[in-house]
């Protein structure tokens, strides 16, 4: 399951860096369940369930690919206002499983709906009655092979059965261990903030850690909040923070068929309501949530098939903020890049290499290049100063800064991704075996 | 310097797949020199000139990187319709350093043709005088470092000393082992083909191992033919030809600064005048060209940094050749599919996950999957007698052929890479230390 990352991630430094998530607790109007449904032929758990048991507002970003897995199919098929229930499984992506595949979605959701709505019965002064269509699902694993969906129906009973209407930090990280495939940690976020005069929680969990590739919705992350906001508002949101977040990162340049980013409001904080995103009282709101999705990305790549470092790629003064990112994509997936890093090798030649492949037109007297503060290129030609020992103490750290300004206009971007190392093969060649 | 292929590339099946070079001999117009200008700090040779008496025709295509190394420009400002010499050094790319590194290679030059033109008098009996702007520069190496200008100028006068009229096989493997980087395996093809009655040559070398990209000239590679063809007939002959095979094939997906592929016609074989590509008289070699550059460029993926298999995508039946292409550099170029090649896992999975994300529309249902001649996706569907352990078994071979057949049109396009290995990363995190 690669290296482990426990101190790596649990240091204080990188946990003040990365976000909080140790005050993770009770989020009202959701449930949370997880269970080993043996998807692995182990006791982990492999299936996690969210219950809204007075449904949840959502909006969901999926990936670019043109090849759909089935339950990302089944997701968008399903026209809802209201999610009661968002399921997820590890081990079986239910991709390329064709029309049998899309079955299993709809006989899963159909139990499901049916036993939620006796539950509802049960629990509810005003029970609801829980469609299909209001159940969605996250799938994560190998892509071609038979979705398992005898052995989930078998444990849909105890799933539902393990569900508690209050959560603490234990029954978050259980949840986020479940949907984890080659991950080496959970990854969980949450930031508090204000609608108005109204305090809100937003709560996330995510996956990674091979597949994550630049565009769109990468791996899978789910954000949970108790505020009040209504669909088309939760879409914009959503979107707009995606960019410099989920989309901002890269493990290995490759993308999955089953990405999928979704938020769910369950409107327990009762906040005013609002309209549009230009709404001033939604400020706080959208920094927060901004926090949760980097918070979760850069745990993603933290946590990459694999790494040992975590790189941060800052291109400043582009012409355009395509531009900046186009061209630290080019350094985030270049394999000489990563690999001269995972090397602690000051290899900065690489790095020009990959400016240049981007494709973006430089002016090259205006390019400067620096490895944390120091300074390697400046507006074209090699720092006066630049010693390389320097530069090789330097590549020793954990966290890698790569700094480059373009010197042609204003825009920025930031790209974050991992090195390569002997790992990643390791993990990647014998995924299966 | 990587895993020792040279049983992988000297087997008889290989070599008759990548076409023999055994016969290489002497070629009409053309001396070769190599010499060690200590540039590794060690004996190995790893500076080579390649002379033409007489002066040679030409034509160059050059890396498409927005950041070009010194000796490109300088070739890239050398207006004349003669070149007499072809200098390629290793160890040092040139690249990013600036006017001092510019104008190395107009103190080479200007060394090297005076010397030259002083061998004319004493050698000729129409001598010539060669001027700087006859002379051409190759360099392959590390980037942003001080190019090593005295070392080679004090070379300079034993490896025009060292200039054969005549080569035989030794003479073009010492050439070609003088412009390794990472290689294992110098990189060698021939052919003899006929122009009108005229029996010409057509012989190259060529180097990896790593920066292989899709794009345009990619690696160091030199073909010379003793035919006589203009510049311009050679300039269009050489991009045609360099579609399906330097262009056709990946390593790491890295572009170099440096990229070159460069054809030499020393005129000597006689042939009747070539005046257009269309011309019936050049259609043998136009197909004779293609081979060599084919084999060079097969030879530098099978010896791509780490490789343990060779690999060949085969997209069929595409809407467009470009369509065929993007899918297939999306396979090739994807971090899990040779990761599963490596590990001889027949996760078929990953293949599709790559050409999802090429982005080409697709109609999933008229998708079919080969691995070698055993169908795995049949239509869209998993074929009904698919069966793993026979896809386990398959890649177990030294040579991997993924056949992917779109059903959208009638275009095709062949991709060449490897798979990527531990052995990879030991290669690139290590290279400079």
């Amino acid at each position: 399951m690669g290296i482990n990352l426990t101190n790596f991630l649990a240091s204080k430094s990188r946990n003040r860096k990365m976000g909080q998530f140790q005050d993770l607790d009770h989020l009202d109007g959701l449930s949370v369940s997880s269970i080993s449904a043996d998807l692995y032929n182990s006791k982990r758990d492999d299936l996690a369930m969210f219950y809204f048991r007075d449904g949840a507002n959502f909006a969901s970003v999926y990936t670019r690919s043109k090849i759909l897995s089935e339950n990302i199919k089944w997701n968008l098929n399903q026209k809802t206002q209201k999610i009661f229930s968002l399921i997820i499984n590890a081990r079986n992506a239910n991709s390329f499983t064709g029309e049998a595949g899309y079955r299993s979605m709809q006989h899963i959701a159909e139990i499901i709906s049916r036993l939620l709505t006796e539950k509802q019965k049960e629990d509810e002064d005003y029970p609801k009655t829980i469609k299909s269509k209001n159940i969605i699902f996250g799938c994560t694993g190998t892509i071609g092979e038979k979705f398992p969906e005898e052995k989930i129906k078998l444990k849909i009973t105890d799933l539902i059965k393990g569900i508690k209407y209050t959560q603490n930090k234990y029954i978050w990280m259980k949840a986020a261990l479940a949907i984890m495939t080659t991950d080496t940690q959970p990854k969980l976020a949450m930031e508090e903030c204000k609608i108005g005069n109204t305090k809100v929680k937003i709560y996330g969990i995510a996956k990674g850690s091979g597949m994550i590739q630049p565009n769109m919705a990468t791996t899978l992350g789910y954000i949970f909040t108790d505020a009040d906001i209504s669909n088309e508002v939760l879409k914009k949101l959503l979107k707009k923070n995606i960019e410099n977040t989920f989309n901002a990162i890269s493990c290995d340049g490759d993308t999955s068929t089953n990405d999928m980013i979704s938020i769910f409001s369950t409107g327990k904080a009762k906040n005013s309501l609002i309209k549009t995103i230009n709404d001033k009282k939604i400020k706080s709101f959208d920094e927060s949530l901004n926090n949760v999705l980097l918070n979760l990305a850069k745990r993603v790549v933290a946590d990459g098939e694999g790494a040992t470092k975590f790189v941060t790629i800052n291109v400043f003064n582009s012409k355009t903020e395509q531009d900046a990112k186009k061209i630290g994509f080019s350094i985030a997936n270049s394999a000489l890049v990563k690999t001269a890093i995972a090397g602690e090798d000051p290899n900065w030649g690489r790095v020009i290499m990959a400016i240049g492949k981007s494709g973006v037109d430089l002016n090259l007297n205006k390019l400067s290049l620096k490895f944390g503060e120091l300074t390697i290129v400046n507006k074209g030609k090699i720092y006066d100063h630049y010693n390389e020992n320097d530069a090789a103490k330097y590549m020793k750290n954990l966290d890698i800064n790569i700094n480059v300004d373009i010197g042609k206009g204003k825009k920025n971007f930031t790209v974050y991704t991992m090195d390569l190392t002997k790992e990643y093969i390791k993990i990647n060649a014998d995924y299966r075996s």
